[in-house]
């Protein structure tokens, strides 16, 4: 039974303290506030799918990332030892699991809206904040589990839903103080138009994917990919100069005359004016409007965004989203348009640790520890502690009698503000103290009186 | 891509629709709120535990029970097949699998004290309220996937917790209006000093173990347990009829007549004598001394406790824990006493479902919906959308115009109690006719005035 070594966690799963709690549990407040004032219901689905359900749908990288879980019992006689002896790990790690845990939350929201379908109404807004887990290497600021946020609008291909989002990113900064965030957004059949302007054939998830590595590697070496793969690289020149020192309105004109004779892509161009034209009132956010956004996920196939945390964090993305169209026809179920947007907690509470920006009285979690002398004087304390734990007041309680000073310790490492003292000779005159333990001040307050007392 | 079944969740594992996570969001609100009032504050600990951490805790049963994550990559090579052709089929997966899915919350607990032994204060007070995985064939109210409450404190021997545990507990069940439940007490001393009465050895464990089917198999078939194990049937006989039709205190008096010539037993009965004279001021909660309570789980020491939901329900234990003196030694650290408690919120919401106990505004989870006639009309009220959802209240934008009576139906299918509604000619008065739902009222409020209009 005995372990040899120090038990800590697996590589990149953390353990979560109280200030860790408290700073994880101030962002997700602060964002299902939004998320409900938006409208948006909460659910939950399960840590883990069926394994055949989670791949194929993240590519092959995704794949390899997805956590599978072992068969229990006599099922892992199944194995596959052929597929082992031909080096096919993953056929062979298949053939000992039914279930895979949650990669990321949209795959199974698409399993859950199909699976549900009959007791949805449409559209449907749904926000989702649970854990993910995914084998990648750990790494700073990396982990195997982290929290995702997801908001999702389904059964609506309406650009009020954008403008709202856009809104409700903002709202969210804005509650955490965060100003200087920017909103990037793009939209699908722009860059597709592009793509296809820029190549001889019609293949443009490859562009997709270099343009999605700009961010990593840089123009040139973007630019170097897209000629070895054949793109004309005089097109991006031009779209570059012409784009480059407008406004966004004059951008978007300016794309027209570029690509304007491309079918389909007229509205999307429109739908870029219209929400841009309508983003006043923002108060943390900068939207821009950027052509070389690409997004990596297949799925996305209108509208397309990325949130920046302010320059000085360097965290890259902590939200992003976009319109899709199909996200489950994979299921079965055609012409859903929906649009959704997934936040980072993670990072997140990176970026604002990093700027300071959490309230202290955030770590404030015990309103009044109770210094404890005597069993006895405890027990006859119990109906006022009572009285204030009714009244909303978090009351530490020390346990065991010991010297004061060892307790209020105690008070000073949980940042407790208030310590209530009450000796024999204060019991007899049916009073107590109260220390403020930020400024020392004390009070004597007859024991009646404690819950009608002002604290703060 | 395409799958051909109907997707849906794993077997014994479920999704959570949004007016499944309101009444399990109620339920752990309340919790939460009593745990801070009580002074402990939230830890998380990862899904995933190193798989040699969790195994051998538990016992042969849980082993079995514990669900083993698969290694990535190309550590599946070192598959042991020698186990696997000898039928030894854990140790097959053992050499498959790193890690393994949290089974309960006080195994990692225990490893979180330990890792974190010099960032901890003591005494440490900590909730914790997280899902746990358990390869359970599922059947009725048994899930793979359910979500334990925990609350543990740690470093202090004071019966002090022991009463506000119970206070707790009594204050959480009157604030979800569960009155009726039973908290049965006993202690481990106690238990043991029977034990040891009743049998030849000092081998206490199987004692407790056959003592724990009380519930599900009935006195009789426990004597005959009891008997193949050659205990002494005539010494349980006489606890019976003498603790038969007392009071508690009568009992306890009884009981130390009988077994208080064993050593060590003196102070756990005075401690019981002490819990039950300081239980005035119970609102929802009977408290019962039951000297059959035997607990499962070896790592208790001191007192048990186990909470049953009233009787009319048929659910079980609804909470359950102890104290403990080395929950901690395991991983090398020892001589750290602690109490704990652990609900369980699957089957407190089963309870609370059955006996309809779910505040009915616990549904409403949106205030007002907005009528959409057009684009334009909604844009020009979004400042006043704006508005209002500053002021807190949550509002559903009807994405696309469409007939009044589909957007009336959604907002009856999500129990929105108002609509806000607004056409040409009232954009063009400046007002708007706000309609309560629930009685068919409408007022007409110039838009200006829509935040000082009192809704309810």
């Amino acid at each position: 039974m005995r372990m040899s070594t120090k038990p800590n966690t697996p590589k990149g799963m953390r353990d979560f303290l109280p200030h860790d709690v408290m700073r994880r549990n101030h962002i997700m407040g602060i964002m299902k506030t939004q998320f409900e004032r938006f409208g948006f219901l909460p659910i939950e689905t399960p840590a883990m799918e069926r394994r055949e359900l989670l791949l194929g749908k993240y590519g092959d990288e995704g794949d390899r990332l997805v956590f599978k879980v072992l068969n229990t019992g006599e099922k892992v006689k199944k194995a596959d030892l052929e597929a082992l002896k031909n080096g096919e790990l993953s056929r062979f790690g298949n053939s000992l699991s039914d279930k895979a845990m949650r990669y990321d939350l949209t795959v199974p929201f698409a399993r859950f809206v199909v699976q549900h379908q009959n007791e949805l109404s449409l559209p449907f807004k749904r926000y989702q904040m649970q854990p993910v887990w995914r084998a990648d290497r750990p790494q700073h600021g990396r982990f195997q589990e982290f929290t995702q946020c997801d908001v999702d609008a389904i059964g609506s291909d309406s650009l009020l839903l954008e403008l709202e989002y856009i809104q409700m990113a903002d709202a969210i900064f804005e509650d955490l103080k965060l100003s200087g965030c920017t909103l990037r957004i793009n939209h699908r059949k722009v860059l597709e138009a592009i793509a296809r302007l820029a190549s001889a054939g019609t293949e443009t998830t490859r562009f997709f994917a270099i343009l999605d590595k700009l961010d990593k590697v840089g123009w040139d070496e973007v630019k170097r990919l897209l000629l070895d793969e054949e793109y004309n690289i005089d097109i991006i020149d031009s779209i570059q100069n012409v784009l480059a020192d407008k406004n966004t309105a004059d951008q978007l004109d300016a794309l027209k005359k570029l690509i304007g004779s491309s079918t389909d892509v007229e509205g999307p161009l429109q739908d870029l004016g219209l929400l841009f034209s309508n983003l006043e009132q923002l108060n943390s956010t900068k939207v821009i409007f950027d052509w070389t956004l690409a997004r990596g996920l297949n799925y996305y196939t209108g509208t397309i965004f990325e949130i920046s945390a302010p320059k000085q964090v360097s965290v890259g993305s902590i939200g992003a989203g976009g319109r899709y169209d199909n996200l489950t026809e994979v299921f079965g179920m055609k012409d859903m348009s929906g649009i959704g947007i997934s936040f980072g907690l993670d990072r997140i509470e990176l970026v604002l640790s990093e700027l300071d920006l959490f309230p202290s009285s955030l770590y404030t979690s015990v309103d009044v520890l109770v210094v404890n002398f005597s069993m006895e004087l405890m027990k006859a304390l119990f109906p006022y502690i009572g009285e204030l734990r009714k009244q909303g007041k978090r009351v530490f309680v020390y346990p065991s009698p010991s010297k004061l000073k060892k307790q209020l310790g105690l008070a000073n490492q949980l940042h407790i503000p208030h310590a209530l003292i009450m000796g024999e000779q204060e019991w007899k005159d049916q009073s107590c103290t109260l220390k403020d333990l930020r400024t020392g001040e004390q009070s004597t307050i007859l024991l009646g009186d404690l819950t009608k007392y002002s604290w703060f």
